[in-house]
């Protein structure tokens, strides 16, 4: 288990702490390191994505309402911050999670209360994120040491997207026992599809790489074949809404990565904490697919057929695109969900209701 | 069917003939039309991938051939300008086929003779490839008028790479159904997947633009979540080699949309003339698949995730990526492979050997 994560550290204590991030926005091309110690900077910080992944996001916010709190520990401040931090990413739900657990805490305490309180509810919360992290990594782990491996070669696992520690505080979730492998000697290496069209590939890469994690980099496209050829021992991605009957929405191309890994016998996992499965949505047929901009796919890659030659190149913004940003794999592709409760198959998640 | 093919024209006749070409390397950001007229022109189109696929690159190699009859016709020219021509691409089957072809008719001829006769069968060579697409375009057209079809909407055929008119002298093989539905009334829209990481489905989305027929891009991982939501009548893509058994080998991906399409019931096709099938080989575990430089992958897309800027980046040099360039579809999976000679099952592929 990697126990320095540079992107989220917590420095000091209530009177004068400070939380140490690194911009996401220059990542993977540029290390780019931030300290922020007040509202403004933390709602900066989410509303340019310089943190994301939805756990982060919460936890920064969360930051965002203590440091409020050394401003100005009034009613009125403590409404403001709850309102500038909740403009930021109007869409995150672990934002809007985060800020009413702060409210909730910091409304029943007098205004001299509210600075250590507030500090220490963040704390509590970033703690717990990483806690239910760090337990998916000891389920997933249980679950890959019981993989048949070649005594000549690591554990080769699967993901795509990014659900590492750069989306969480710490550890992350589909790259947790990938982690924990690694921490418990077991040899692995990890195939990373680059993620397109906004390659947050490169971002599991980047945290694999500075994890000292073997990976190698491919094209979504290059799934398939791995998969096929035997190259890969077990699949395990992220999830951004899972239905009650196990339906999971992630990262659009996931459900190619399940199809592939069911033709080839190979083990498909969910990882997710137990906040990601929504009780109140049936099955995957009820869960909205958002379409995205496609300017995300107009910005194209620019190798020059003839010399390689790297060129920046537009698709024509005339052009018709379709971006849908996730999809849905069915429930029968899905071996296990890995939560912080341990692992469930997807029919017996009603115990986890 | 399209008449106008701008990337391959034939002007004059044997003594001053020229070949009307399209700069591919400049495609599809930029229309930039060449001229050749003679050995060398040729043999540097085909080098520097000016002219890219099997079938043109044969086509213009022939050209080459014919038009070093006129400038030397004696046998040591014929020998010189084969192999000239043959140290183009070292690797490509038809390239060698045409060159073999007109050695094979020139050499029985004297010096006088061999320029009008190269020049006819350069035409010759250039008519077979337009026609065996063209038949293969009737019989894919066939195919398509047969699917189930809403009236509200245009029938819906996914594709991969590009197996378009531009990789041929004419029509294509995978899109020459798809062009033959078009000219007959058809009306037919187009999920034509990016294709990382060279991105030749830009190349598709270009020249059906330039025929007229609707289309959209879309990321290759988008492939999934349209075909699953019923968004997909039918997958068309073309051929790298054929074994006896009917696995397929094709660009990287295409098994990933084959697994989608039989998930979904859709049904998937192979396109390519009866050449591309090698009989010599048993099965796809037989066809070696080509690990590609890692600098195709490491050349980036660069949007800015705070801005959606455009940015070049690049992926480090020293990080592991590895980059298959073709995949296996399994027989199982195809529906049908559509040749000059009509539609076969795969287990049926025997009838053309």
């Amino acid at each position: 288990m990697p126990t320095h994560f540079p992107h989220f550290q917590i420095h000091g204590s209530a009177d004068s702490g400070v939380l140490g991030l690194l911009d996401q926005t220059a990542l993977p091309f540029q290390r780019v390191e931030l300290r922020v110690s007040s509202l403004a900077a933390c709602a900066h910080a989410i509303r340019t994505m310089q943190v994301r992944g939805a756990p982060l996001i919460g936890a920064t916010a969360a930051f965002g309402m203590a440091f409020a709190m050394r401003e100005d520990a009034s009613d009125v401040g403590l409404a403001q911050a709850a309102a500038v931090l909740a403009a930021t990413r109007p869409t995150a739900v672990n934002l809007h999670w985060a800020i009413a657990k702060l409210v909730d805490v910091l409304n029943s305490l007098s205004p001299d209360q509210r600075p250590v309180a507030g500090w220490d509810a963040a704390v509590a919360i970033a703690a717990e994120d990483a806690a239910a992290n760090a337990q998916i990594g000891q389920y997933g782990l249980q679950l890959l040491q019981a993989l048949p491996r070649r005594a000549d070669q690591p554990l080769r696992v699967m993901t795509h997207c990014n659900a590492g520690w750069l989306a969480c505080t710490a550890h992350g979730t589909a790259l947790s026992p990938m982690y924990a492998a690694h921490e418990a000697g077991l040899p692995i290496s990890v195939w990373v599809s680059e993620t397109r069209p906004r390659n947050q590939g490169l971002l599991t890469a980047w945290e694999l790489n500075e994890s000292g994690v073997a990976h190698q980099l491919i094209a979504d496209n290059a799934a398939g074949i791995l998969l096929l050829n035997g190259d890969v021992d077990a699949v395990i991605v992220g999830a951004d809404r899972i239905a009650r009957n196990g339906d999971t929405a992630n990262k659009v191309g996931t459900v190619l990565k399940a199809l592939a890994a069911e033709a080839a016998g190979v083990p498909f996992y969910i990882a997710a904490p137990r906040s990601t499965i929504d009780f109140a949505c049936p099955s995957g047929a009820d869960i909205p697919i958002e379409e995205r901009d496609g300017d995300e796919l107009r910005c194209l890659s620019g190798i020059n057929q003839s010399d390689a030659k790297q060129e920046i190149r537009q698709y024509p913004a005339g052009r018709p695109v379709a971006n849908p940003a996730f999809d849905v794999t069915p429930a029968r592709y899905i071996r296990g969900i890995i939560t912080e409760h341990g692992v469930f198959a997807p029919h017996e998640l009603g115990a986890l209701a």
